[in-house]
């Protein structure tokens, strides 16, 4: 994306958000110019008559002038301050609303894609903590005024003279080369830190990570942590050290040009007052006036350079923004068919998938069928492709080759949201929000019956627990963010979570080791409840529990991505060469003793 | 901590980091009001020249006085702000690695307490998107250049009147009264807002949170999230609504004053131009160094006022920062005793604990000895404990009662850094970083010989998977700041931290579920190597896999809290009503199929 399209967005956003913003802006840029012109011109009128007829009612009157000006115009900037202000928090507030809107809806499979997660980090950067929008809409603001503000001081100078004016624009254009010329630099500069940057922020990041301090603490890595953050310090000080005597030179070019503009302008003033050289003497009056010009002039110059830079720079800040903006979302992707009734029958037909910039092919070319109401367990050895399988089903991933149906059409020909209601799932990294034990459970806003909710964790063995807290379902889980919040043992998130999933009420359940936290009990008790827990509905179970196994229908062993076996335990068992026969035997012969 | 003893602590701090910053920080101010007096009074002697005599040695004279004081002030401080920017980033990174430094030694009972996780967070916060130390300095430094320059100018003022100066110095008594009541508004408004922006905060986060969406989109928690970010987005909109009006209120205060001191000044010095009512006119030579005076009196009054609230702000977003720095840190708790030798014997006696403001007793009372060379299997519910004992064997926490004695001494008599390299551990929630796999193991800066690493590699399991890596050993662990990281899968990772352990030639090995995400075949190879891999060191096993225990010398059967068992696994099976027999049975009876 070009600064130019990037810039374009900017606007058409900005303008939805808050149309009345740019106006406001608008306009408050047109008044504080006009500020500065009325207090460059009007002095000379007031001088004029104090050094000559000193007639009190004109000296009132320019005086008056002046002070009511500068009163209006202090009023009007205070006021659109506050309304700015205001106006700014809600900007950056819709920035974050639009950005976390977008997360949530976009092709999930970009959230696992590093190029784009970094995409999004920056995006959120830009909007969380540069304030990038509003501080791009404030530096187009000042931009603008600046332009309009030198337009005015040409047009005043001109008045004393063509070349002169001339003179002053051939030292703009200079300030521009200039600045065109460090930009570049500065961009480059930026680019070739980045790297240095990463290790830099990686190594501190991980210092100041609490998670990580018992491993630190016990491995003694302090000392290596220490030394390489200091390394990459040094690193990066070095970097600045030629940035910064890079950026004295060309602030100090930028200074020679000001001075150099301040003694065309002062230079010219002063000739023109004691001499008449280059044409009829001015008063004291106008030479007040061109000088207190030529001093807004250089001033002027330099915030219309800063602020080219600023934007330039907002603009960049903004790129990853507008990218992952551009993104597609999920709801796009997939055909309008809706889904309804059950899940009756799963079908994959020839499914191959390598995910995206990888060249290894996770699975290759699997077909098999699930009908009605069974239950499947899939294993196989870490890495064999079992999660994966998981994640296409759900429609997190496309197939790279073959279809998945259900109930006989291609998953993707059915509309997004109505697919995604006919299914529920316990990851192996699931999460708990910091909400109430029943908000995390319906994942809707409370409701006023929690019957359901409450049977539910009865059911995963969590009443006695829940009847233990002050608060009962109601309770807040975390201390995210209130110190009051309850907090629970992996093995009773576990058990909320699959809470969760059953609330769903769909028809196909997938459970991605669901009893990894549990001790024995808990986990015997799951066990005994799962076929009761899942009833008539299909259920896919993944499992290093070997004996978990055993309730279920048909396995399905996937080896190196491939599908080694598909059959009952029974079946399984007699085959003694079978991958499934080693699995379970080596659990096993340890409870034999 | 007060805002003063914080303001001396970080006067120390500074100083400490960079002194030269400092004494370099203090003559730019100085020459900085240097040049705004130069440019006050200096334009005065021109004017009444041109306006006298005209004698274009003494025009030259003033003029060259004026452009070259000029110039050489832009020289000075283009020199200072390239130097100043260089120390600026060495200050910011300087804070960042005390920071980092600090929470690596810090006591660790304090970073899994919510009260000093927040107190870090905020000092993060603080040192690196606030840049506070570097902002606070630079506060500081235009603060004292505004005192500086105001005492000037009342000079200049005094000069004409001591009545006016009078007057003027009331008006900034009257700017601070009002400063300092909005600022204990400001204070107290954003006291109040804490909570909503904490929980706004969360929300955002969540809808942010890349690991959470696959739970969001299949829990179709988007319109939840949403609608809450919208909500507290308006209940933040209105909090600011108000306290921009009230903002607004006392910015317009300070316009009506800053307005006054205008009218005064101004008023003042042009009756004196045009009238002798107080005293003998003035010619226009002074008008306008009066006039520029009092331009420049009334902003430096308004900088004054800025700064005040601007170091007022970094230092209290420095207070988290100070208060973390003062933790004790952990070399300086327990006593001075060097740790020498094995780990013969472990003794816990009436050891009592409970976490820091909590109520609930975790462990109460429990005694218990483990003689050299044996493997110990601790089991029991979730929740039971387990994980506790060993944190406190790792002194990570202290017995609220009770001891512990390694080899005879209590183990805090022991000093800190000997005492932690007598144990190695590899806790539930183990972490690897984005090293090689080699520094991953040894936790040291890479060394020539890796012979040792490659063993332990080989003896966990993964001598094939390294061998299949491009860079082998040397092969960088994920993508966090590298593209070209390699990745593993849980179960591998696992192993890496199995080896890592083992590595640390410690004769106390201690294992929290150290195969809970292996596959069955991983896990009965670990299991196989166990007792060869540990020797004759003492091992402390937790596994929610009861067939774990077999292999041990004795189990400890953790009960809410206090040991219900102690002893070997033959013994145990004996008594059928105990908790290790329903654990082990409730296990074994699905693989007895």
């Amino acid at each position: 994306m070009n600064s130019a399209k990037c810039f374009k967005m900017f606007f058409k956003l900005s303008w939805k958000i808050s149309p009345m913003y740019i106006v406001l802006l608008f306009f408050n840029t047109l008044a504080s110019s006009g500020q500065i012109l009325i207090n460059v011109i009007l002095p000379k009128f007031l001088i004029d008559e104090l050094l000559g007829e000193r007639q009190i009612e004109r000296l009132l009157l320019f005086g008056g002038i002046i002070v009511l000006a500068n009163l209006f115009f202090t009023w009007l900037t205070l006021t659109m301050k506050r309304v700015m202000d205001e106006k700014g928090i809600y900007m950056r507030e819709m920035m974050n609303h639009l950005m976390s809107e977008k997360i949530m809806k976009v092709e999930y499979s970009y959230l696992e894609n590093p190029y784009y997660l970094d995409l999004k980090e920056r995006a959120v950067f830009a909007s969380n903590n540069q304030s990038a929008m509003e501080n791009l809409i404030l530096s187009v603001g000042k931009l603008f005024n600046s332009i309009i503000t030198l337009i005015g001081l040409l047009v005043v100078m001109f008045s004393l003279s063509l070349v002169l004016v001339l003179f002053l624009i051939i030292t703009i254009i200079l300030t521009f080369v200039a600045q065109k010329k460090f930009m570049k630099y500065q961009q480059n500069f930026f680019g070739q830190i980045i790297p240095v940057n990463r290790k830099y922020g990686y190594y501190v990041g991980l210092a100041y990570d609490d998670k990580l301090q018992k491993d630190i603490r016990l491995y003694g890595m302090s000392p290596m942590l220490t030394k390489r953050v200091r390394q990459y310090n040094d690193e990066i000080n070095e970097w600045f050290t030629k940035y910064y005597t890079s950026q004295g030179s060309y602030l100090g070019f930028l200074s020679i040009i000001n001075d150099l503009q301040a003694a065309l302008a002062y230079g010219y003033v002063g000739i023109r007052v004691i001499t008449n050289w280059f044409g009829s003497r001015i008063g004291i009056g106008s030479f007040t006036m061109y000088v207190s010009a030529a001093i807004k002039f250089t001033s002027s110059v330099s915030t219309l350079g800063e602020q080219v830079m600023s934007v330039s720079q907002y603009l960049s800040y903004l790129h990853p923004f507008m990218e992952f903006m551009e993104l597609p979302e999920e709801e796009k992707v997939g055909g309008d068919l809706p889904f309804e009734g059950n899940v009756d029958t799963i079908r994959f037909e020839h499914v191959t998938f390598q995910y995206p910039g990888s060249e290894k092919q996770v699975l290759k070319d699997i077909s098999f069928e699930i009908k009605k109401g069974e239950k499947i367990s899939i294993v196989g050895l870490n890495g064999a492709g079992k999660t994966t399988l998981i994640k296409l089903l759900c429609r997190l991933y496309r197939p790279t080759e073959g279809k998945i149906y259900i109930n006989g059409h291609d998953i993707f020909e059915y509309e997004h949201s109505s697919y995604m209601k006919c299914m529920a799932a316990v990851f192996q990294d699931y999460r708990l929000f910091a909400f109430t034990m029943e908000e995390n459970i319906t994942c809707k806003e409370p409701q006023e019956d929690i019957k359901k909710a409450s049977e539910l964790l009865e059911k995963v063995g969590l009443k006695e627990k829940v009847e233990s807290l002050p608060k009962g379902i109601k309770s807040l889980f975390g201390k995210s963010y209130d110190e009051g919040g309850i907090e629970m043992s992996g093995g009773e998130s576990q058990k909320v979570a699959i809470a969760r999933a059953l609330n769903k009420e769909a028809s196909l359940i997938i459970l991605d080791e669901p009893t990894s936290a549990l001790d024995p009990l808990a986990e015997a008790e799951i066990y005994e409840n799962f076929n009761h827990l899942v009833g008539d509905k299909i259920a896919l179970y993944i499992s290093h529990r070997m004996s978990s196994s055993v309730f279920c229908d048909k396995i399905l062993v996937i080896d190196g991505g491939v599908i080694s076996d598909y059959d009952s335990h029974t079946k399984l068992m007699e085959k003694q060469d079978s991958l499934y026969y080693k699995l379970f035997h080596s659990q096993a012969i340890n409870y034999s003793s």
